[in-house]
């Protein structure tokens, strides 16, 4: 019941080429989400009101709450008139250094730490991803990039929806998640893959969105060695998946992309210049 | 100095149209940024390094910490080498209404709330918009759309920032700031604003991105009877833009746009169907 309203019909006055026309328009549902571990709040976002499982395990994976999904005893979805309750019950040892933490950071926002304390939490260095051999040929890519839209079913409707996939080469897109927002559907996305026992470190992710930081951060924290994503990266996504040993491709469009880190990965025909300047 | 840097040169090998070729790209600098009031943390973004009072400012109004910006007596930026402190002073009264709130509500995240008291946190009342009986043609607004992309300087540059901007029938665009993040632009934006002692009660706001229901919840706080998007709206946003008394124009072309929410302020030509369906 829950994950099938992801999106509804609106009334709208469209105007267009000068002409005025009553119609109506699919549009994306946002709901707030509550993570909640043993009773107690950590975060609340607004998101898609689907695939809410996937979302607690990845955000208690990529936010380092957990390491394994099997930490995770229990999870029970709540809806209210507000929003939805992602219930999630840990073990002992994880609830008791999950409440260890909140007692030593409380948390960036409105915890009382100075300015500097609290830039030090938000800056956390990124996990190493490590180095299974995995590479990729230039054609690869494109074919990853190309088999994304017919997959974005929830865009198709709303146009408002980003996506976050995982490719193979042997078995093309393994997993795909969307979410009105972007980190959202990463997270879904990286629930979706350890819940099926998955590996994400022989394969690539693609996302539809800019890169920010956030993005490489949670990349990180569940190996994947090559990024793509549609739009462009900040510097600091740039430099943070460099720290992060993470090939970042982006700018990918239908007939091309950029490689931005970690080049090694990407078997690129070198026609022009030489690929060791990065 | 702190302003000048939003953007750096990166390296890139790019591979288009099957050539391969060493080139350099301007990625978009990105920040941690924190707002603290009386030495004390409120909140950890990231975002771009500009225009950083003006987003202290806008932040304090839009998330209801102060009323008139003239309650912030001092704003001190003080940049380090993990981002940049946005040190407010607030005066006795403000000052002690904000320990209050942090006492009862210790913010949505990592606060020991069950997620109910916390989705009734994330999931406040946007105010009401107060009805100057401003309206706008048609035209109007393609012309306040069409004079947007033309000034935004950093999105030229970087391809990875949105902007947010106000503008009226006489003035044309009268502020726009640019983010990484599209709360952060809107945020600037409306400490632009107000900072400058104009009015967005007879205007419109301009926005590139999508429309989430905490962008209207901010354009309900400064007052704006209009909001056009370049994107789309969940549903959440439609349904508090109508109940905050906003027109929400959204999936603005250079052709038309869509409007979603007491459309009396947009006077249309009524070629086709009744304007009174919405």
């Amino acid at each position: 019941m829950i994950a099938s309203s992801t999106f509804t019909r609106h009334q709208e006055i469209a105007w267009r080429g000068g002409h005025t026309r009553s119609t109506s328009r699919f549009v994306a549902e946002e709901t707030g989400i509550a993570l909640t571990y043993n009773g107690s709040t950590h975060a609340v976002m607004m998101g898609t009101p689907a695939d809410l499982e996937d979302f607690g395990v990845g955000f208690s994976l990529t936010e380092a709450i957990v390491e394994h999904p099997g930490e995770i005893r229990d999870i029970d979805l709540v809806p209210n008139e507000l929003g939805i309750e992602v219930r999630m019950w840990l073990d002992g040892d994880r609830a008791a250094s999950l409440a260890a933490r909140r007692r030593a950071i409380s948390g960036p926002v409105g915890c009382g730490l100075c300015g500097i304390e609290s830039l030090e939490q938000a800056r956390r260095a990124p996990s190493r991803v490590a180095d299974r051999g995995a590479t990729f040929s230039g054609e690869d890519l494109l074919t990853a990039i190309r088999a994304l839209s017919p997959l974005q079913i929830l865009y198709q409707q709303t146009r408002a929806v980003h996506a976050a996939a995982l490719w193979h080469p042997c078995l093309g897109i393994a997993a795909i998640r969307e979410d009105v927002g972007r980190h959202n559907a990463l997270d879904k996305l990286a629930g979706a893959i350890t819940r099926e026992g998955r590996s994400a470190g022989d394969g690539v992710v693609l996302l539809t969105s800019r890169v920010s930081v956030e993005m490489v951060q949670k990349a990180a924290m569940i190996g994947v060695p090559v990024v793509v994503a549609v739009s462009a990266p900040t510097a600091l996504a740039i430099q943070t998946a460099d720290e992060a040993g993470i090939t970042l491709v982006a700018i990918a469009r239908d007939d091309g992309y950029g490689v931005f880190t970690h080049p090694h990965r990407v078997l690129l025909p070198e026609d022009a210049a030489s690929r060791t300047d990065l």
